[in-house]
């Protein structure tokens, strides 16, 4: 299979973000023609629904609402952007996709798994990513570096860095390990924790399998 | 069962909106305490969800997008205002619940009833209306009714009357129809063709007997 469709997950403040431009960086020099998008943001809608979460007063609303706008703005991003990149031959680069719905709002906020499947069906007709690259790295450590205000940019974690407790970011993390566990083909897990370079080193190489199975 | 939670349905331009409040009068007068409240913008979520579909730029969402988002809002306005006012043993009268989904979103824009059962068990739990005023008519009356601009305000019609041909609406009413015929203890057909005094003494009739039914 030609790997096409790739998603950056993990806590924030873990590297993602500033990572995903590189890649971009990088792809563009193998003169692979690419996509760089995100979600929510990456459609008018998901903008809105974005601007829904940043505002303080919707930071009461449960899980299940949180997990319906999410899954809005996501089949409006699919439709709009993700599939027609790829029916052009893109590759696509996505800052978070269902993994981060299951991780957050299923293991952080307790929404049911099956809750979340059963949307993401509906959502995504089982569309997923071809390979997942999830930025592991503690709590504590995600926490630090998020302090910065401009990391501070996820409908899953912003604002809540603050009034969420560690406990909430550790059973996010727990399960994203089950989501790489679950499915070892497609995810890789980048050690975070380190130096920059060395995460860096660990994506160049998940990168560079990943061309060579084009074809 | 005492009846308690009342929801109004129809195409705009049925009559939905003027007679819910000369309900909500009849309702005090007769002592009971009750709460007036609509869909989707019975909450501040809601009026967010709304102003996504009256912006013209949402106009080209799919309909399983606006599911997502009227759920969103459904399950929000429930947790807010329906459940908490329900629990105060207050009356709610809303305009609008999971029928018009149906009605809209299924047989007017072909997502499946599956589909819309499946959000509606995960959003609702399966709350229903005790009962359901259904205001009948044919959607070319209700057009020409509905040309008036302060009505055109609800998330299923607001400006597709123009857009959205007849056949559309037959659709939905037929809908309606098919949702009153499988619950007829729950839904009171109401026929609005006619002259208003005539669609109000039915509709009195109807509220007259479910006061009847209380204790």
């Amino acid at each position: 299979m030609a790997v096409r469709f790739i998603t950056l997950e993990g806590l924030d403040g873990s590297g993602k973000s500033t990572h995903i431009r590189r890649i971009a960086d990088w792809l563009g020099r193998q003169g692979i023609r690419y996509r760089l998008t995100r979600e929510p943001g990456g459609t008018e809608l998901g903008r809105a629904v974005r601007q829904v979460f940043l505002d303080t007063r919707w930071r009461r609303v449960d899980g299940t609402v949180e997990a319906l706008l999410i899954f809005a703005s996501r089949r409006q991003h699919l439709l709009e952007v993700i599939e027609p990149a790829l029916a052009a031959g893109e590759w696509v680069l996505c800052d978070r996709f269902t993994d981060s719905t299951i991780a957050y709002q299923g293991h952080g906020r307790g929404l049911s798994l099956a809750s979340i499947q059963a949307l993401d069906q509906l959502v995504t007709g089982g569309r997923k990513p071809d390979r997942t690259l999830l930025f592991d790295l503690p709590p504590e450590i995600a926490r630090q570096r998020g302090q910065s205000p401009k990391r501070r940019s996820s409908v899953e974690g912003v604002d809540r860095l603050d009034s969420e407790g560690l406990d909430f970011y550790g059973r996010v993390r727990q399960g994203y390990l089950e989501l790489a566990e679950a499915e070892p083909e497609r995810f890789r897990r980048i050690d975070s924790a380190g130096p920059h370079e060395e995460t860096e080193r660990q994506v160049r190489s998940a990168l560079a399998d990943w061309v060579s199975e084009r074809g």
